[in-house]
């Protein structure tokens, strides 16, 4: 019988997002692989840390700092292998995600990789989506409300009507879009109605007004709720 | 000082898909509060049966069944009163949501209520939205992906522009409207790249192929994807 390969959602970056299940999993297999960059850190590593005894086997997944997919394509494809040998040898292997391992996440592309030869189970975690707006003071959506999650590396054009088309809007992965999303918010007359969020659960959470940002300090891990039909939950 | 309402997110079902700040602050809370029919058993608190040892002092929301929205607004102001008396006291309440508290869930109607009076705490958890992609085996989107959560009470019409204009859907609250959503995804030849599933990740979670669902029998906690633009994320 073949070991199972684990996508563990770690949730936003409180450690003490995860899961009861999340954390078990993680604590009984005996391989833990995560997304990192070329050098340094890897954040989803750093958000489990202080649940870490050191027992584990790891596998840091570097990823090129370029966004040409052929790089990538390639990281990953060696990362399935690496892993792929961890299970042949019958040991289980839980891969770390930021978040939930199917909203947005990297696990995706070993899923798509790995799927059809070894048992795969997710454990779902808390999402971005849902701490920004605990963060925020914000209730994402209610009722009959449509909500829709926008990436800001859209262009402007498409933001502005999938904004316009829908009750509430959640834009992620704002970083260096910032600018560009404030024009489209501005010219929508949303602006007073977005709130700006970013490293939600971290210790070095920051909320702003959008006039506040500065477009050039935005991290990744930013997101901007709108609102855009007033607050359906005030009822 | 005042006592501080929590808005606890309890997960979709798993009593192990409770975040570990969300179990530690519902077991030093003195009382909990939950979401309950007009008679019966709570879905919320079955959910964390199995993490409650007794302690508490229960308050069971009762909201009566209709889609009318004064009995409704009448019974969460009651419930406001009840657990603003609780707070009054120095004790701390949580109030158990499934899924997240801010994600679609009625607690936003008692924060709507409360949240300018006392101090609200809201711990974020594993919304059914993930739930279901795991239960699925479903990334829910990736990259650019624009992604929309869409309300199955919706009329065909909208529902029908809605899953046209994005590239994944989560339509959820399906209960009762399942037949025309099935109508609108045949219309839209995308029953094929549709998935079905209720009550994921509880005991008795099941996933059909959307010809095989009996319209009669669809529980409200279920959920259609939609991959409107096929797999992005098989890079």
């Amino acid at each position: 019988m073949t070991a199972t390969l684990y996508g563990i959602g770690v949730g936003p970056g409180d450690p003490d997002l995860i899961t009861l299940k999340g954390l078990r999993v993680l604590e009984a297999a005996p391989v833990i692989a995560y997304p990192a960059p070329e050098s340094g850190d890897s954040l989803a590593r750093a958000i489990m840390a202080p649940h870490l005894d050191g027992h584990h086997e790891e596998i840091a997944i570097r990823m090129p700092m370029t966004s040409d997919r052929f790089p990538a394509a390639a990281a990953y494809d060696r990362a399935a292998r690496r892993i792929g040998e961890r299970l042949d040898a019958g040991l289980d292997v839980a891969v770390l995600c930021e978040g939930d391992p199917f909203f947005y996440g990297s696990f995706m592309f070993l899923f798509g990789r790995m799927a059809d030869r070894y048992p795969v189970e997710v454990v779902p975690g808390v999402s971005s989506l849902t701490a920004c707006a605990s963060a925020l003071d914000a209730p994402l959506a209610a009722r009959n409300d449509v909500l829709s999650v926008v990436p800001a590396t859209l262009d402007a054009a498409s933001l502005e009507r999938r904004i316009r088309e829908v009750d509430a809007v959640a834009i992620i992965k704002v970083g260096r879009h910032f600018a560009k999303v404030r024009t489209v918010l501005e010219r929508l007359g949303a602006r007073t109605r977005a709130r700006y969020v970013e490293r939600a659960t971290m210790v070095n959470e920051r909320i702003l007004r959008l006039e506040d940002v500065d477009p050039g300090s935005v991290p990744y891990f930013s997101m901007i709720l709108v609102h855009a039909r007033g607050e359906a939950w005030r009822v």
